[in-house]
This record gives C-alpha cells, structure tokens and sequence, in this order.
C-alpha cells in the first residue's frame, strides 16, 4: 500500500532487477518514501536514452510489500520510465533516481548510458531526477560509500529541490567512503572512447562476429572543473545534465546556411 | 573501388538498409563522391545513440560497385558507425550524413532518434557530420524536395566546413520543393512526448501487452527561432546539435551541493 503521506520515488536502472546496485539503491532510498522500481528484466548497458517501438513490451510484478514494488520490464531504461509514468504509478512520483550502475557514466559515456538515459527521460516527464554510478564493473562492488553519499545528495534535493529539466548526474569513485574528499559540481569532461571491435569468427559458422570493446580518450586530462577532474582527485563527481542539444555557441556561424 | 580523388562520403540510418529514405540519400550524396553505407539491417528507429553491447554484431557486404559499397549491420546505428570507422573504411571520411529518416526529428524527438544518434557518433569521432529527416512517416514518403535541398546544404558543408564535434539536425517540411520558402538555423524547440500505452492482451498466451504510442506536446507553440516554428512556416529547419549535455546556466545554483 503506497502511502499518499511520505514522498513517492521511481527508481530504474539499466544492469536489470538482478543487479547487486538497484539492491545497494533500494538500501539507499528506503529510509526517504515509498519506493517503486521498474528495471529491465534482462541487462541493458549502453541502451542510451532508446525506446522499443517495432514491438510491444511487457511487465511483470516480482515484489510488492509496504513500501516496496518493484516490476520487470521487457523495454529498455526509458520505456521503463514511460510505462511507469503511462500504466503503473498510483501518481506522479516525487522524485526518480537511476541506478547505482556498475561502472563510471563521467565525460561523453553520459551519452550512451542507459542509466542516465532514464533520468533524463524522467527530467522530461517534469520528475526531479538523477542517476547514481560508481566507477567499478565488477559485479561484487562494493557500494557502501555510494549509499552513505547517495542518501545526503538525496535528502538535499527532495528538501530544496532541483530545477525543472536538470538530471544529475552522479559519479562516485572507486575509493571506501573515508577516502571520498567530497562532492564537486562539474561539467561534462570532453574526451572520446575510441573504438576498437575484436573480431572471433562464429566458432560453429565461420561468420566473422564484432565484439565491442575500446579505450577512453580524454582530450582534457586535468581541466579544472570536469568529471574526469573530480573523480580522479577522489571526489564524487555531480554535472547537471539537460536534453537541449542546440549548440548555441555555433547559430551565429551557421546562419549562413540560410543565405544558400 | 574507392578513389583517394574524390570525397569519401559514410551514410547510415535507422531504417535499415531497405528504406527508400537511403535510397534517396544515396541519391542526393552521389554527385559528390564515392559513397560508403553501414546501416542496419533491420528498422531500428528509437535507437538513439544505443550500443550493442552484450552480444557480438555482424556485417554483410550487399552491394559493391565502383563508387558505392554497401553494408548491412546487425547492430544500432551508433554500432553502425562505429565499426565502419573501425574495421571496414579506408581511410577516415570527408563527412557522414544520416538519414533521409521516414519522419521528423526535431525539437526533442532528437533525444530518440537513431539517425541521430548515427550522425552525433560521427561528430563524436571527428567527422563533420549531419542527419536529415523528412516529416512524413510513410514508407512511399515523397523525398524529391528534400534530395533538392540537401544537394544545397551538403555542397556548403562540403565547401566551406561545419565546426568540429557538430551534427546537424536537418528536418524537411513535408511539402513539395517549390513550395519550401528557404532554410533557418534554429534551436531545439521545447516540447514533450506525452506517453499513452496502448494495452493489448496477447491474442494467444492473454499476457498485457503495451505497444508505444503518444502525442507531442509543443510547451512553445510559435516561439522564435525554433525548430518547430520553422517547419509549420514551411522552412527546413537546422539545428547545430553538439554532445556535451552539461546545464552550464544551473553549475552556480548547484554548488550548494558541494557544502553538503
């Protein structure tokens, strides 16, 4: 029974309800409101900001207790959100938290992850929204420091809000929580991940398979102010992301295009 | 057999290798140079900047001629990218264009949008790179006033440069050619997708199911220098959309954070 008295929180992920962060998440929030997870049922990292649109998706309760539902969906992290917001939610939730991901969104991974993509969609529906990574791949981390800082972060933006349109975007470093130095605001670390597919031919087939890998560029190693910048000096890392992708700085340049 | 003369063109898009948007693409872009297409090979319209993370991705040579080689790519359109400047091209091309998608792209169906998510991986990796879209989402869509103009925009872009890590976000009114009256350089308009799932109980097993469908919501209806406002006066619309998703007007008021 969701209580219409304590505050209303959807929370989503991209790793799937299996995931050892949605638990450190759930760990997290449980102290705030009234907590309803819809997560893919399967992992789905680096599904960007996608929706499913050539098929239909599905979603099935797995949990429900006081303060607690959570759902599996067959969608990706933004259908998650939709449907949420569409068919499941009793009302519109107080605010919207992604993950803890498994693993580092700082700099352009912001771009491709599915974690960030359903905070920004929540942005979108109007929700306060943010997104929680650490930079740790490893199934087993350890989110201790993620969730002593996550719940401070937390009882600040339900209590003096964040703007309407802005997901945050949070990067905790690998470190134990009395080696965090604190938390910076930041902008997005310009770098690039540069591709490389190892190629293994289908051992049954022959067909020659691409599997994606690569390494990260950072194209402003030590620039005051950035992600990469924070993380690296062991700080937690918020850059308040938006989804206006206009690059105003260029209009001017390329009004020209009008004259052709 | 590709030139080292003439320009060195990647196309993609998200509605895989079949659509008669690439064909008219193709089209536009042949006076122009040797032309070099990854897409995939089936629609993937929702994709947004998605990678294929989890399985292995395949590619399959479909066409080849003198100045046009043809791959069709078992993954997103990002992945599409990707691998085409990692284990299939040449030599780096001269620009990347994306599309021409089977239904608009502006405002913020840019955040959705695999065409998109093509043309920002481009820009992301060096290239100049733009994405165009017509408004009208049907298959037989009507491409001849928008091969016209983008011969105009590509020639510019061609001749005269685009700012690095920029992809343009080309949208075409769905009009015929004498009836567009020029180009405007825009912003993203503000706007929403208001999600109303459709439920439909599997014909056979009785399961929910809940297809995609919504309204947009233009939360600006006329306002200046938009997008939007462009295409229902009848112009094409350009958008300069960059990657970097920081909301550099709220670092200030989010500093309290750093306090906490």
């Amino acid at each position: 029974m969701i209580s219409r008295m304590r505050p209303l929180i959807l929370l989503s992920n991209d790793d799937s309800v299996k995931a050892s962060g949605l638990n450190a998440l759930i760990e997290m929030l449980s102290p705030f409101g009234d907590l309803f997870v819809v997560a893919p049922d399967v992992p789905r990292s680096g599904a960007s900001h996608a929706l499913t649109v050539t098929t239909p998706i599905t979603v099935d309760k797995i949990r429900e207790s006081e303060s607690l539902t959570v759902y599996a969906c067959s969608g990706t992290p933004t259908d998650c959100v939709k449907v949420a917001m569409s068919c499941l939610l009793p009302r519109q939730p107080d605010l919207m938290v992604s993950g803890i991901n498994h693993g580092s969104n700082s700099s352009v991974s912001v771009i491709y992850s599915g974690t960030m993509g359903a905070a920004i969609e929540a942005a979108m529906l109007g929700m306060p929204a943010m997104g929680f990574s650490l930079c740790d791949h490893s199934l087993n981390a350890d989110f201790s420091a993620s969730v002593k800082y996550g719940k401070i972060i937390v009882q600040e933006a339900l209590t003096n809000g964040i703007p309407k349109g802005i997901a945050l975007n949070v990067n905790i470093p690998a470190l134990p929580a009395g080696k965090i130095k604190g938390i910076k605001v930041c902008r997005q670390n310009k770098g690039s991940w540069n591709e490389d597919f190892i190629m293994k031919p289908n051992p049954v087939t022959g067909e020659k398979l691409y599997w994606l890998t690569g390494y990260y560029h950072n194209e402003e190693s030590g620039a005051e102010g950035t992600d990469e910048t924070a993380l690296s000096e062991g700080y937690i890392s918020i850059v308040p992301t938006h989804f206006d992708l206009t690059a105003y700085g260029v209009i001017e340049e390329m009004k020209r295009f009008e004259e052709l």
